[in-house]
């Protein structure tokens, strides 16, 4: 247990860890003792129930548990959502021995279906009661709770990161769902994009309106960055839970900058295993846009190409057909000249300064043939950068969102 | 020919006529006498050769000439592609005895690549020579001509309309192509989206200057309000030839408001047949938002969902998944109040005021088998609407994206 922060806890049941078929997952993340909370939402204008009922409780910037269920939204669920995600809470309190203002909670799944209240009413005790007995604090449970928050994710998405200052060890832990309805845009920067959630656990010491600004930088340098395909959830969220176990305050002299950049990390690390994780994905794919007057018609750029339909078929078939990602950026909303722009696949340029290079298609299929292929693209207007991570566009995308409710 | 506007001659040379497996086609639309010319460009940043050589001859407000080709886009090829579309433009005036500035121009394709200029050298004089010939003026000129400016297209993209006045009679007859990169958004309205091509034949008597404007305003309720795959296309264009023909003068009494409905029809009727024969498309969708605060927010939000991959998705797999509908409502930038919104399949209410309706999953899956179907959007704001045409996402589109250079 060295890598993880101390004090937590973690339990869950992810869906195909059941005896009977079923959608449904339950995770608990638990501090031993109250943890500063800070949370960053989507900004969706359409929100499920728990964005709400955690806004309410994160006033105070406090919070001991995150309870997880995933397989329903609880969205578009009217008052009958709110009371039914109220009586979980009650449940976990009284099974946990918390009380109901310190628990947080996230859902993900289908929007519109109501809560498995029949399932959740015999799982948050087990649960609990397994959380609470001495395998809560294993690796395998933190491993379980990371899988039981999946829903189309293929794999678990994990990171973890430390520092060392004075002697002491300030550890982070984080784990991540979302592989379809990604694109999130949570606070502050603007717009949302698919069920990703995110939990982040350190025993760094901090107060919660301190932590907020710092979640929120990373979630706009990692999060805010990754599309699968373009549809921002009504349910995106990233919480950050510090219990100061590890001795360490963020007020000591720089521990700022060095959790500030470990935060980074972790959620860099987790937004990437969501692309490369995307539905259907066969190829990770990172847009960046360089030279450009603003970052942000840098990343407005980006993630136009980085949302292409076309773009991300022609990378699924290793076609090295730039006058896509060309007409992607003509439509983006950013005033360029084409004539002088350039694009590169990985460093082979094909197009500069507003006309093919003499490469082949044949030879500028090469890089894209690898999975990970970054395109990269320089204006030649300005110093500004930009990037987006997203993956292909697969027939298995399509397979998946025809057939299974997200 | 009676339905056929008088004085206008075509033909067309579609890739599958060819001896030799191809993918270039080339059309010519001709007018036996100068006649008046409008046309509306895309407002993508990127254009492709075409555009700027037609708004220099457009400046004039007339052309007796258009000439396709379709399989190369002529599109970032730097001054070499503008070399080589004047190049065509002299072969055709040559063939045909017009002069060069009363021939426009206009291709569809790949981008990036060059003119096919072997082929066209032949071909521009042969096909000219077969127009000039007393077959350029039937019915099968017409169609070839139609065909030959397909690119993935599946079937030619045809309408007519004709009004009476004063035992006069004034015909109107277009052809389209558009199946993929279609989102078109052309002047005036702001984002262009795909390659799409139309080409509308009037013997109307007008002014160049005073066809402008009403194109534009049929563009922006037909074209416009299309999507396939939200790749606003580097090439779209949608033209207008007015020869007089008829005898019957816009400037006459009561000609200009059925001259606006006929153009209206024609343009509608092509845009519904791009939508239809989207990509892959295997049902046709129309997006209805109504009661919105304004026809802005109206249409930025049905364009939102007639966008989202996650609803096309869904349609294709006719899943009643309404949930999909409201994230991308909620991510479209307008606000409005979730709680207040109700959601209808066809006139089947699947969600009023932020909660589901008891209409079942598989009830509400009925109206979603059939090949047309329509999303209502009613948020009770105000008194606004706007739609957007689109079609379903397959497993089809990205096979077909993946394998064609488009």
């Amino acid at each position: 247990m060295s890598q993880f922060p101390l004090g937590f806890r973690a339990a869950g049941l992810p869906r195909h860890d059941r005896p009977r078929p079923s959608r449904h997952g339950l995770a608990i993340f638990y501090s031993e003792t109250p943890a500063a909370a800070a949370a960053s939402f989507t900004t969706n204008v359409v929100k499920c129930v728990h964005i709400p009922v955690d806004q309410e409780r994160l006033r105070r910037g406090q919070a001991q548990v995150i309870m997880v269920n995933s397989g329903c939204a609880n969205c578009c669920t009217g008052a009958r959502g709110l009371r039914e995600a109220r009586k979980t809470i009650a449940w976990a309190s009284q099974a946990l021995g918390v009380a109901e203002d310190q628990i947080l909670i996230a859902s993900t799944g289908v929007i519109g279906d109501f809560m498995p209240m029949d399932l959740l009413e015999d799982e948050i005790p087990m649960l609990s009661k397994r959380l609470l007995s001495e395998g809560g604090a294993h690796y395998q449970s933190f491993h379980k709770a990371a899988e039981a928050i999946m829903t189309t994710d293929t794999t678990v998405k994990i990171a973890h990161a430390a520092f060392a200052l004075g002697g002491r060890t300030v550890r982070l832990w984080g784990c991540a769902k979302g592989a379809g309805m990604i694109h999130p845009t949570m606070t502050p920067t603007g717009k949302p994009h698919a069920t990703m959630l995110a939990f982040i656990l350190t025993d760094l010491e901090a107060a919660g309106k301190a932590l907020k600004p710092m979640l929120e930088a990373a979630v706009n340098k990692s999060f805010n960055r990754v599309t699968v395909d373009g549809d921002t959830s009504t349910n995106d969220s990233a919480f950050l839970l510090a219990n100061g176990r590890s001795g360490l305050s963020l007020k000591a002299p720089g521990v700022k900058a060095k959790f500030q950049t470990a935060l980074g990390e972790v959620c860099i690390s987790l937004a990437k295993q969501m692309a490369k994780d995307g539905e259907g994905a066969s190829k990770f794919l990172e847009i960046r846009v360089e030279g450009a007057r603003t970052e942000a018609d840098a990343q407005k750029m980006a993630m136009t190409v980085a949302t292409s339909p076309l773009v991300k078929t022609a990378a699924y078939g290793e076609d090295s057909n730039w006058g896509r990602i060309l007409a992607a950026m003509g439509r983006s909303g950013v005033h360029f000249d084409p004539s002088k722009a350039d694009i590169s696949f990985g460093t082979l340029c094909v197009f500069r300064h507003g006309a093919p290079t003499s490469v082949s298609a044949e030879k500028a299929r090469e890089p894209l043939k690898a999975k990970e292929v970054t395109l990269r693209i320089q204006l030649h207007a300005g110093k500004a950068q930009g990037f987006y991570w997203t993956c292909d566009f697969t027939g298995q995308y399509v397979d998946i969102n025809a057939r299974y409710r997200t």
